[in-house]
């Protein structure tokens, strides 16, 4: 036990668990062509824990367990151990080359939301019971991801609404005996499941007292009974028209998690019906994966800056002054993302006894980073050029008679092979593509979701600004 | 000879071109299976030629030749003729699910601009050149397309700029003799050329005295001799992934095409060394063209709205007041484009005898059109939520054991199948690619050159208004 | 009788009418100084139709009353009468320097919605009693005006709701009689109607069954008894600070208009409790009166570009690329206004006889103009430069020991006088007033009132863009 | 000596100093009933430091000198520091209800960009002169503002070109001697001038060679022989036609200064000819300089949040879903601004020995502040609706008969008296004023000067990322 290498974790997959890809039943994940540099991506965790390099940002020791633990699930207790976790959320994302690893981090963000969630219930069961989840998990250095958004059926109904085509569209208990419960359901979009050891449920919305059923959170095997999962084909990634790349490739997946009456233990139960803490933990939950989320998207949005500063000066535009001021608008991009998440962790906030980071600004921060992103995307795409679509591919480039034309008509700014050139291209088209598009505005959430919570987390703020105003228009006295 | 079938049309295709694609040699395109959809799509236009539903708008009757003729050959003289041929490009598309056939169209704009280039010269050598040119399509009913972006090099470099890695960026003539010109050189992004019969090529610039040589302007068969195409893989088409579709496929692709050491008679030379008109022709071409580029994304803009509606209502949303909100915002992108596209109709100009659209405002229209595309493109993205990536594919849903639970799990608004909303979101996939992002930017020019244009364009409009407030402001009395 | 001439209107307004202005009451609008200029300004539209250069347009023979009578008197019945309409309008706000007269205009907004009404509702009564009225209007050329806007008290109420802090936030029947009506109400923003002959008083908004009494209509004398008007301080007017203007000073108020307890007879009511038609006469009224604010902003959208151009030449800066381009802005948003008017007309629409101008078209045309409205403004005090606000004043140019250093220092372009710059920066810094944001942004309708009108309207289209898309989905076949 | 108290500021004013306002020349700007409120905004400062509540935060002792100084002239070290300084301009805002009193902040700015030029000079000479300036700053707490914008004539030609109109467009030295120097020219929108004790004079602008008469730097009495104020006219004050207000009024002024060949003895003179670092002078003032007005913007945006949370509950609008929309778009406005200035204080940089704010985030800060506001204003405009314009002023309101319809009438949501709602129309008018408009746009430079600083300082990180995404591409090994 202890601090996994990442052959440990890529021996671990091999568990009998259940995983469709195009079709086809996938027999190992970690040696399967498809999924392999997924689970190398994911892997990347791991070995940045025995890596002298980075050992210091990933791992930390445990006084209780006397051992050496991933960073992750080490509890923050203020601004510094958030801005820490950052860090480390950046640099691994970095070796990922824009993918997080998925191994850890978002696991962490359930793991804190349960803790904050049984310490304001206060009940003392609950509090042990992720306490000691959290300590196997230590001990056990498994990757474990979260599985949280329901398929939801008709958005507008409530889980147990009876309009529902059927009352299965959110994860429920159907059983509760003295062994445990017996849930159903399924869970959508869940990033790095088929390659996870261990996945977090958790309610995605506030329930009424008639979703009670549906008030359910726990732990459980990736190789559990009744577990299945569909994952999404993985369309972006590099095709035999782009260049060769040494550079090892990154990939993530999501997968449709179907439980099929599925038996969890109550030890690892952690909400069964108080539906009024399920806002609570998805609150908390939300709260912390969104600050993930922008932490995660500042290395892709350096790959923006890059990709639009390099095609510049590859395509000989670098100095006309519309070329500059688009620049300039992705650089103002990238550096408003960075401030926000550090004005987050340093206006940090204690929520029992958990230090989050700051809610409003949080939201922002992942707001700012989905609404603009289609704009960066034009930006980009637009400094490419049609190029970046119409030019011969790789293909057409290894026919000996075409690639001496190739390179004569695709060069741009003298002095820059035509080969930079059309490598550029090839990052671009991958990076711009719809699929990362559709990621950026759906992950953790959507917009209308953090306008919603910058809504109501700004209430008090909206108090004390009226009051100035009245104060001021002679309407109240200074208090 | 007169109007071409479809039939006749792709049997004229198989004529020796030299086509790649993905590397390999294409032997006939109109039969190769990467190709067939497109040459489909091009033959459209000469199926409604014989389409009694179609024939009033496709067709006119030639006075001079005393036989029916393809609109787009006949020179328009008022508001109503462009309207009309609008409404044609607009019905083609719609039949083309999108695609523009490009079959003459484009070609027409050419054959426009270059009538009104040598009306302006008033060199009667090349008046009746094109004219004879003209009434050789008119009989045949050649698909013919307009190559006009030079490759470039270094853009911020004249063509005949020493800087520039080599002189052949931009297709320049090599050689004049009693026969004709040779010309070397290379245009991009040539829509349709890979199943077109004939091209025109302009040039794409404006042209200062050094660059004489570059200022050349011509007709050429697709199959001449040193005319090599190389075609850009097209991706955002169906796949494996989707469910399959009786609908006719519909695809386009773009050429670079290689020009080396190209022979074209005399009689087929349209601008040869006149450098002051290189501009007159490009700026001409560029304006019936961007009209051309407008009207072919209205069905284009019709099926975003329809996709919004669509899945918002499959998700069980339409009533969501940020639905709606967003909905109206793809309702106002669309009719603002059908406004603009017919106010520069009723608002026509005439120059050098033919009537061209307003300049301005189908300058603002292309912008229009490409600059808010992206955020049309996320509106959909966003209403579509992100089961359009991470949902199961078609191969997943083939599976017995899988269909019933995706059928389950993937279900929205009771009432709506399941299979309903999953064929949308691959449509919506498929729609809102990254590909046709870049088009869309780029299709007809950059959003710069219609700034530039815009603004040059408005030049007597701004005096106008200055005048007015110089007078309000008291600096002068009114004239 | 006939044609009025501009001093016969301003010599029928000492006729007794209650108007209080900043605490004092109006002995007659139309020689107190604080409104002689508004005055000029209704009567600018008079003066039309007897000005030889202006008559063709502000003057049709009516074949019925065999007489002249203002153009806009007359029913439009196509889109030329529309566009000839919406000349005159562009015309005679130019010749109001931005001001519209207000004099028939939006009067004969409110007939044509009133016509439209009767003629849906079937009334013969209400028919003959419009026409009548029409008939008298065109005899005595009088100057009518619309009464739309009630208070409203919390706009989230209905008028007929309890919760309302009384019964009289709406205009309401509180008697029927042999001889009429007696209503009780205020409306607001009342534009024009301090010098106004007549008011013609509409609902506002759609009402239910327990509104029936707010659901009323009428025509009433500004002198009715009863009628008081408290008129709202003009501000973004000149000052003594400003360089002194030959130019006729150009201004419009707007009135609080206080109905109490005013009778109104039989032969001019319009409405009387048919509330189902409350919604079809203000829909119609909105519509109308959007088309006439739209086109009276073309003249002040020309003064924005003006003002950029102007300014930016004086400050000897127009050939920066970031000018260029914020002009480039305020010309697309102009032409995008003029076009968007333009197309409204050319695709218009009958209803119940009457020609109105396209309803998406319009509502969009007035939410360009009002939201970018303040982005314009933006730009032109950007341009400005911040002397806008800092520079010295006429006042202080007026001493003679600063008048030298004044014109030394606040110099712009070699070339330019002084004093031009100076009286630019007077002109912008009155014409970016926030007044003109205020009424910009409020006038005819709330810019979300326009947002829902163009989603409502465009559902058909929605439908139609739906089928278009289920098709290429294969959801459904082609119809 | 020592810090001053608030009166003995006021009565330091009356020094004989030459001040224009309105064409009137002001004998005593501290009794004068023009500036008074300006006086005692400035003397807010003043009074902080003798006040128990706000000592700590705006007085620091001095180990040196071994007194209490203004916190503003110590240099600031660290973040910390910075952050402190920064509560402090919010904190004197909040009390000058959005109007920084001016006293010693900008100065503050001034003293540390000088201290920075001239250790980066490392001229011993000029380090001691500022020294010993800021050390009798320390002793006499003098009011002491900056001066920076020339007048500039053409913007687009240098300070020496040969095409200005006049040489003196920008303050240059026109004799040196033994005492001193000699110096001519005038400066524009000098906040606080009127009422400072002293002015520091610095080049606005980088220097070339032939500009060298133009790099000067110095800090002069206001009351010097030679220097005049013109003062720019106050107008978005409050009026007659707001309710009375027992808040006490706040007011800032700027003035022009013209500097008619002023003497400054050789001890006061910073920059003398040393064109090189005129840059450097500037561009550090402005980085601290647009930190203060980002800070002080703070209270200002919250003033914005707290009216439209006002207005709209006074409409009875604040549950309408796009209410709720505008509302958060402020809450985003207001947060991003604080978040970003709190940035900049954590990431600050060490230059020269001096802790600045990081300024590729001030920069941004600023920018978003300026290019935001006008949305902001309209949104603010939008919520109040046209009453805001067209209500009855309090001049009205007086006239006994109209109160009571007033007061009827002008209501908003039952519960809300309706002199609240008059009272926060009149704050909104005031508040969403044109001239705060050009302020927020040109206030610390224009945004174009700031995104240039944006892109300028990104030079660094645009390379870093574009060695990432050429890694990435295949372009390059990693380093």
């Amino acid at each position: 036990m202890g601090l996994m290498t990442g052959q440990q974790f890529k021996d671990s997959l091999n568990d009998g668990r259940v995983i469709y890809y195009k079709g086809e039943r996938i027999d190992n994940v970690a040696t399967h062509p498809a999924f392999v540099n997924c689970v190398n991506t994911m892997a990347l965790d791991f070995e940045m824990g025995h890596d002298p390099k980075y050992k210091d940002l990933a791992v930390v020791f445990d006084e209780e367990l006397g051992e050496e633990i991933s960073r992750y699930f080490a509890i923050p207790k203020n601004g510094e151990d958030l801005l820490k976790m950052q860090e480390l959320i950046i640099k691994s994302t970095e070796l990922g080359d824009g993918y997080i690893p998925f191994s850890h981090d978002i696991g962490a963000d359930v793991i804190n939301a349960i803790i904050i969630t049984a310490n304001i219930m206060g009940d003392q069961d609950y509090i042990d019971r992720i306490n000691n989840y959290n300590k196997y998990l230590k001990k056990t250095d498994k990757a474990v991801v979260a599985a949280v958004t329901d398929v939801k059926g008709d958005r507008m109904l409530r889980p147990g609404d009876p309009g529902q085509a059927h009352p299965d569209y959110y994860v429920r208990i159907v059983e509760k005996n003295e062994q445990g419960i017996i849930v159903r359901g399924a869970k959508a979009h869940i990033s790095g499941a088929a390659y996870a050891n261990e996945f977090f449920v958790i309610p995605c919305r506030a329930m009424s007292e008639s979703d009670a059923d549906y008030a359910v959170a726990f732990a459980i095997q990736a190789n559990a009974k009744g577990i299945k999962q569909i994952v999404r084909p993985f369309v972006q990634g590099r095709s035999a028209n782009d260049f060769p790349n040494e550079r090892p490739h990154r990939m993530i997946t999501d997968s449709l998690i179907i439980f099929d009456d599925v038996f969890v233990p109550w030890e690892r139960v952690f909400l069964c019906g108080e539906w009024k803490y399920a806002a609570t933990m998805v609150y908390n939950f939300a709260l912390l994966h969104r600050r993930t989320g922008c932490a995660y998207r500042i290395p892709l949005s350096e790959q923006f800056l890059g990709m639009a500063t390099a095609i510049a000066e590859y395509n000989g535009v670098e100095n006309a002054p519309h070329v500059k001021d688009k620049i300039t608008e992705v650089v103002i991009y990238l550096e408003t993302l960075k401030a926000l998440c550090n004005a987050a962790c340093f206006d940090y906030k204690m929520i029992a006894g958990i230090a989050v980071p700051n809610p409003v600004i949080t939201n922002i921060a992942k707001y700012h980073f989905a609404h603009q992103y289609h704009e960066i995307v034009r930006i980009v795409q637009d400094l490419a050029g049609g190029l970046l679509v119409t030019r011969p591919s790789y293909l057409d480039y290894c026919v000996p008679e075409l690639q001496e034309e190739i390179i004569k008509y695709c060069g741009g700014k003298a002095g820059i092979p035509t080969e930079t050139r059309l490598r550029m291209f090839d990052l671009i088209r991958r990076m711009t593509h719809s699929e990362l598009e559709t990621i950026a505005l759906h992950g953790e959430g959507s917009q209308e979701s953090q306008r919603m919570t910058i809504y109501a987390e700004a209430k008090k703020t909206m108090r004390y600004c009226k009051n100035i105003v009245d104060v001021m228009a002679g309407i109240k006295k200074q208090d």
